[in-house]
């Protein structure tokens, strides 16, 4: 069985194509600047054999069904093609980022589903892009089945103390302002792959999930299943991140747009886009960040500080919210890859129960790893995230139920 | 030595005389309504003899000159004066709502002073009362020495990781835009009382502190010093309290103004009046959320459990940021006598080394006491707070240096 996985932003589009014997991805791509003069497409085939290699176009791509097309055309061309034709795509499973309280699984994609995915677009206006993605695949794969995988489903099973805001409750029964949570389908993936690295049942773990990469987010998983997360009702909430401030006092809000005669829309921007780490040392990538360190510059390495802390402090807040916790799970570009942020986050906390191994935290061994301790009476587990395997699984499952 | 202790309102004035020697409260106050058509002045005198008795008058009060003028009056009268005459108060001490980072103590008020305060004004506009109080107290008695305590001093000692917002860093320099925190004179008057209480030094000692009242805030507070507080910029931030939200996704802000047509003022005035306990339930304060809960109200229930949870989370994330702590200190009206919200906070950290004896946590002797069990490695006590006090004791030390 192959399964196209499809994430479709406002002006991109990624997709790989798996061999679900095996897992094996057979290609991957990304196509850049739709509905700009000039866009791009990247793809590599049979990345597991030339790892390397990649094809790179430039050429106006004017909206998103032409990008599909695009797509279409390399996957199936004489030079980087990997399968004969279209029919050689057995199913199609998009990720869309907000399914508000509609979704708590992946479904199979019809009209009903459509109009509920528009239903939920005022709570995340920059998604419609996964509508429109949805809908250009549905033209181009008119027999094929489509499934929709959605960010926030696996934090639908949060209890309301955690996923209400302490705000008026009409604000929740009109508008549905409440906390969702993303990065589920990466916090769902990791806890599986934690619970088999240690040999317990999914329904049977309760971890602390890390997922620091551009967008950072944390989850309190308890019996495998959500019961907090670190975003919200948007992306920003929570913790600093490349270039959102996350939490910080609601009250800045009123306080900067005063002060500076911003909009509303400026100073959404102004925290979304100019905050985290770049609004504090300038880089918005945690490798810059720490190159600049290494120069000994002072911004830099506060920037880091407070980004190690919030991870810190929320690691202890959950550990409160759970009562207790087989594992850390640490993910995503800064999680698998930066021993610098997962020791000073994981330090002074052996009182917690959370010893990290040095040397295991700074190896660079690939999948699945043990950095705590042996003494650790917490785990600490590096997990390599993998959301499209994620969502092809789930896309597969779903055909074959 | 007779001090006067000041808390001037934007309508309002609190004061308590206080002979120094024994810490006797002689007399305490409430001026109501100022600058409206009728206001109010309300005096016990010598409280520890007559609990109940109270004199209240109703009359126009035009401004806090007025008010502080009819303080005088009741202080040195026939009926209800507990001293002869204006002479007989040594020193009056100035609760201050913000020091922004002008003050890390108490300070004697002179000149420079005064504009240091007003400096910080557009930090806190709601606090400009503070300054109207100081400055009619140096009319009204000019050869008495003022002192000023600040709420946010104790604070004064975190960190930059922890009081640095993830923004871009203008807002610092420009603006000062940082986490203040408040509640400081509570939080330090606490941290003392509870060293004692344990019989360890302040400066030796490790406290996760929750003052639970009207507003709410906790502290780390590492060797007697402030690590970090739940409050920020301003007193929205944080725990969830009577009308203030705390922490939510800061684009709660654009998302609440877009689909409410509000402006910034408004949800500003959402968030920190119409929200928290009573935004849930429509209570704001937590007896009668206990009431309700008690008749199967399911949204005072549920209020309930999201205050809870909150400090709860929060105790967490102090142990994580402290790595360990002597006690949790709970203190204030809800801290000090709600065994409710104790026992939900508490509930199922034993693994963190808090374990609440039931018996104790609901008795009620008054004084400091512990309420964890015996076997408890971290011990929780309940500490009475007394903010006047504390501004006494700063306002002596100051006099007599």
């Amino acid at each position: 069985m192959h399964i196209l996985v499809i994430n479709s932003g406002s002006s991109s589009l990624k997709y790989q194509l798996i061999d679900m014997a095996g897992d094996r991805v057979m290609a991957s791509g990304l196509i850049e600047r739709i509905g700009e003069d000039m866009g791009s497409i990247t793809q590599k085939s049979n990345p597991d054999k030339w790892p390397d290699a990649r094809s790179v176009e430039h050429r106006p791509i004017p909206d998103h069904k032409a990008a599909m097309g695009l797509m279409v055309e390399k996957l199936i061309g004489e030079e980087w093609g990997v399968i004969g034709s279209l029919t050689d795509i057995d199913a199609v499973g998009h990720r869309v980022v907000q399914g508000g309280e509609s979704f708590s699984s992946p479904v199979l994609v019809d009209a009903a589903v459509v109009e509920t995915i528009r239903a939920n677009v005022p709570l995340a206006p920059l998604h419609a892009a996964n509508l429109v993605g949805i809908e250009a695949a549905l033209e181009l794969f008119p027999g094929t089945p489509n499934v929709t995988v959605f960010d926030t489903e696996f934090h639908q099973t949060m209890p309301p103390k955690a996923f209400l805001y302490p705000v008026p409750m009409d604000l929740y029964e009109e508008l549905r302002i409440r906390k969702y949570g993303f990065h589920g389908t990466s916090h769902k993936y990791v806890t599986r792959e934690a619970a088999k690295f240690l040999g317990k049942p999914v329904d049977g773990i309760d971890l602390i999930t890390a997922h620091l990469g551009n967008g950072c987010s944390m989850a309190a998983v308890k019996n495998g299943r959500c019961a907090d997360t670190t975003m919200g009702l948007t992306p920003l909430a929570g913790l600093m991140m490349g270039t959102r401030s996350g939490d910080v006092d609601p009250a800045l809000f009123p306080f900067i747009a005063r002060h500076k005669k911003m909009s509303v829309t400026e100073v959404d921007a102004l925290l979304n886009k100019q905050s985290g780490l770049l609004g504090v040392c300038g880089s918005s990538d945690m490798r810059d960040v720490h190159a600049a360190r290494e120069k000994g510059n002072e911004t830099a390495q506060l920037a880091f500080e407070m980004f190690a802390y919030r991870v810190k402090a929320r690691i202890g807040a959950y550990l409160a919210v759970l009562g207790r916790a087989d594992a850390v799970v640490f993910t995503a570009g800064i999680g698998e890859n930066d021993a610098f942020v997962r020791a000073e986050a994981c330090a002074g906390l052996e009182g917690l129960g959370i010893k990290l191994s040095p040397e295991r935290n700074e190896s660079r061994e690939p999948g699945v790893r043990r950095i705590s301790a042996d003494d650790s009476p917490v785990a600490v587990l590096v997990v390599p995230t993998n959301e499209e395997l994620e969502i092809a699984h789930a896309t597969k499952a779903l055909v074959e139920a």
